[in-house]
């Protein structure tokens, strides 16, 4: 474990300036059913999807979790992987602790109707981002080789919502 | 535990160009005192008012600590569910354990006239968020039911600034 | 732990609109050459000069790490607390511990020619983000005073890919 002051000098990949271009604001809305928690969805190709029909060349996109107990995520989807991050979720807040949020008798703000106990949810998502924030090169987000975009449901079985707010310009 | 290639496709809720609209960029400062550590000091209502005062319809807001001991966190703000959040912070990295950045009879760098040990609050810092970007929309942040912005102090009590920085374009 | 509305009302610091200003896009790449693991490596210089070579006078800078087991972390640069944070990483997630990802006879997904056991590195990865966004003000980013941006190296000594996406108005 080291600090260096790394040496390389940055590679120009693009810039732009919007004087001949329109720049773009657009936000998607991405719906995804989760079956189980916790539950890695891949929503890559939904995420990808919009960018490609906003028409934005360079920009960038932030992927944004309208809820508190499901997150934005990016890591590598290999399925014995999603295994380990489950477990280190739990281990992190397991579901098995005692939650005062779980505390009914003594909990009045928020209630919900069909409340359920899910402290740990919650405090699994302490750790997780809410956004993540993506450039876009050429009209294609730059993810890495093993990089994909999970919604990760911590609750239980929900429909949720992902938002996906695209900037920048066109080229036309 | 799965990774489901979730199957709805994105439903558009805003595309704007920028030919009869003015970008606008917008920086803000929230200052913030804060009473006691872990705090989640709930920064919402001042978040809102900036892109309020902002103009902007349609954009984003980053939401961004100054500090490397205080965080950005969305969550809910359920009393309960806060003390759970500072016992998670806690198992995270105690108080109570030893940091090699605590012992300033062997420390030299980065000493302040008034240092106190808060290795603790750094590690705590490790797991959380520095920034989160919000989708503007209709001139108001996306923020679902159960959302709201924290300014977390993880040591002591401080006065704290927070950035909130506003881009997008205005109806006007 | 409470969680107050804070009281003082935002403080403007800046709005610019663009009708005598272009907006620029410009992504740049910093390329990182990592030694060890876990590794905090220092890219503030470049990140900066990214930003100085833009022209860009108000805007953001989205630092983001290509990678699912290097991450992009905001936090102070002081040797003994680097010592502490990998500890920190190491309580999170222990090298030493079994993982279903390091299971090559059971794993068929996603496969390289020189694939190593990294379980640990992708659960660290986890808990930080693979984005920070940071808000430019009169040309420099809004950095406060111990923070420093770093690339976290998680895996081990490896080529790695930063890219700085910054975008913004232009004064001239």
């Amino acid at each position: 474990m080291r600090s260096v002051a790394a040496g390389a000098p940055a590679q120009r990949l693009a810039l732009v300036r919007t004087e001949n271009h329109a720049t773009v604001f657009c936000c998607d809305s991405v719906e995804v059913e989760t079956n189980t928690a916790p539950e890695f969805v891949d929503i890559t190709e939904q995420v990808e999807s919009v960018v490609a029909a906003s028409g934005v060349r360079f920009g960038q996109a932030t992927v944004y979790s309208t809820h508190t107990t499901a997150a934005v995520k990016i890591n590598e989807n290999e399925p014995l992987l999603l295994k380990d991050m489950a477990r280190a979720l739990d281990q992190a807040a397991s579901c098995e602790a005692d939650y005062h949020h779980n505390d009914f008798s003594r909990r009045t703000a928020n209630m919900d109707d069909d409340e359920c106990p899910n402290g740990h949810a919650h405090c699994q998502h302490l750790f997780l981002p809410t956004s993540e924030t993506i450039p876009i090169l050429d009209g294609k987000l730059t993810l890495g080789q093993w990089q994909r975009v999970f919604l990760v449901e911590l609750d239980r079985p929900k429909r949720r919502r992902v938002l996906v707010n695209v900037l920048g310009v066109c080229e036309d």
